[in-house]
């Protein structure tokens, strides 16, 4: 990826740094690339931050230049929606780590004038939250009218919340977890060894070669049925065959939902990195709110000053309701105002990102009742 | 592997076929490797047939000739134990399609004096069915008091009593399913995907080469998730690290849990044929009782004469308790005798193989009930 292409993706700066990381390193510069909706008010009271999940990026509500989708959000996020870019100044960073021009294994590493690639830093999502501190004191973003993500996002909001407690207002924390379980970590692993098997890897060594592209196909195909529910992959599949007529006793794909997972796992290839892959997994996976704060969850919070709001879906079992209602209980043993719902879905831990008109509701309740 | 070594293990027996198979290809000869237990009595009609799972073997209640490892079932199958080989005569046959001395992609083909590979004919569960019947033609057992498995062997169960109506008495099937959700057959499309791209796999032609280790280790680490509940693992490992200290902030094994998965994809891959994997996974997924029979399970019964005994765990979330129910409601529909429990266990669809006195007290109930 040369850096045309990297800096052609929309805003981007360069920060001096030195960021101190989690894992005892440093980080000079700080590329962040990040998207702005909105005006900043005078006061400087209606920033809003969206945080993104694993493999999204910055543009949450305007095409992504180079694929011309639309934004990833953009029913939650515009103008007159519920976080509402006629009322509200949005921001969006592409997390550290990531490849959507934010610094990651991708980025050219001065010291060497070659990608960083299993050179770069282990962060953490606090690491994460710290960039996106530096970029909002760069855009003159004092504190957060509020501060939103889903899956890993939340996470973010959650460590927004406990990094900078005088910084947020407000929160909102949708199909997340204050930890990563056992479970989660292994799917994880999983995936980072289908990427680390493929030859192509060559210890990340790949930026001037052939990508990995069939180990993280099959990394994206395994963490993708985690984003589902059994009873949405049986809706939307169930046993149907490609081919009308039979099976083909082979091993093409017989199955629709072996088509679909195949073309997930390929045309995930297309738009991420392999090690940007293992880096974000890695940070996930060390997440853990509660050992950050002397074990006891509610710690993270005591001095927050931030209002919550928790969402969570019935079928989402990569981060179940039990792991939002959680972090209910340490809010309230701290004290904090927090507001929670289960909302109900077929459509498992996707659906936060799905058309949910009781989503758009609930978070627009929610951040208009601080208005 | 060399033909000593295949025939090394255990019993073993070439009948000439053919074997039509469902994929309307034809197999011969018939290679079938087995183990008895016990003396089939004058009458024959003491007779047992354990049929085992995705990568077990025939060594049910022996030690496996080359590993010395004990039989995998020895609480289940042995003398004084619920399936009494003081009194039945038991049978065990590794199923066509796997790597233990039946015929599988790595035996010799006849017509080319070389491995098979994946000139192997896709088979299916009924397949491996009908190979079993063979076996027991020729051992003289004209009916059996009752066949018993456990995951893919309690779809081979469901298979029998579909398929010989006339030739089962009693059928105990275990954390099973009458057939493959969307969902499993997901997983399996993952593993396989994981096999194929690994380099070495080379369209199947390896055996005298190196063989898809790391493929087929990604595979395993998926598949082995998918055994395991969310509560057990979260029990067995939670977020323990490796090392007391601290996080590696790298990509080694930090966790347990990624230890014990890395141990269990390079354990699997000494003891089993990629290929096979790629063809057992293909014959689960192809199951559906349903469509064998005009689309509706209870006609798969309606000939049946036999007792049926379903077990489910209330973890398992692999083959869960409402895929048991489902065949509960056919069987009950056909007309047919069922005894149904679900057993509650911490450890998912695995606890079939662990230690059950329940499970124990279920099967030696309903089997001396028949006697």
């Amino acid at each position: 990826m040369s850096d045309d292409q990297r800096y052609g993706l929309g805003r981007h700066i360069v920060l001096p740094g030195p960021l101190r990381l989690d894992g005892g390193g440093m980080l000079a510069p700080v590329e962040i690339a990040y998207e702005t909706y909105g005006t900043l008010a005078p006061d400087g009271g209606n920033a809003v931050l969206i945080c993104h999940a694993l493999t999204m990026d910055q543009f949450v509500a305007s095409p992504h230049p180079r694929t011309g989708k639309p934004g990833w959000w953009t029913a939650m996020v515009g103008p007159g929606r519920p976080i509402d870019t006629d009322r509200m100044f949005v921001v969006c960073a592409n997390v550290l780590g990531s490849c959507m021009g934010s610094s990651g294994p991708a980025t050219i590493d001065p010291a060497t004038a070659r990608e960083y690639a299993m050179a770069f830093p282990v962060i953490t999502i606090r690491d994460m939250v710290r960039a996106q501190a530096m970029l909002l004191d760069h855009l003159g973003v004092a504190r957060l009218a509020a501060v939103v993500g889903g899956s890993m996002g939340g996470m973010q909001a959650l460590s927004w919340a406990a990094t900078f407690p005088d910084r947020v207002a407000a929160a909102v924390v949708i199909a997340s977890a204050a930890r990563h379980s056992a479970q989660n970590i292994a799917f994880h692993e999983v995936g980072r060894q289908a990427v680390m098997a493929d030859p192509r890897w060559n210890n990340g060594d790949y930026y001037n070669g052939e990508v990995p592209a069939a180990g993280l196909a099959v990394a994206r195909m395994a963490a993708h049925i985690t984003y589902l529910s059994e009873a949405g992959l049986t809706e939307k599949f169930g046993r149907r065959l490609q081919a009308r007529d039979a099976k083909s006793f082979g091993f093409d794909a017989d199955f629709q939902v072996e088509s679909y997972l195949r073309h997930q796992g390929l045309s995930f290839v297309d738009r991420f990195d392999a090690n940007s892959y293992l880096y974000i997994t890695r940070a996930m996976d060390y997440f853990d709110l509660a050992e950050e704060h002397g074990g006891l969850l509610a710690n993270a919070f005591r001095a927050s000053r931030a209002r919550f709001c928790l969402v969570s879906f019935d079928t989402d079992w990569l981060y179940p309701t039990r792991e939002s209602r959680a972090i209910v209980h340490a809010l309230n043993a701290a004290g904090a105002p927090v507001s929670f719902m289960e909302l109900s879905s077929p459509y498992g831990h996707d659906a936060f990102l799905l058309d949910s008109p009781e989503l758009y509701r609930v978070v627009a309740g929610f951040l208009g009742a601080g208005a």
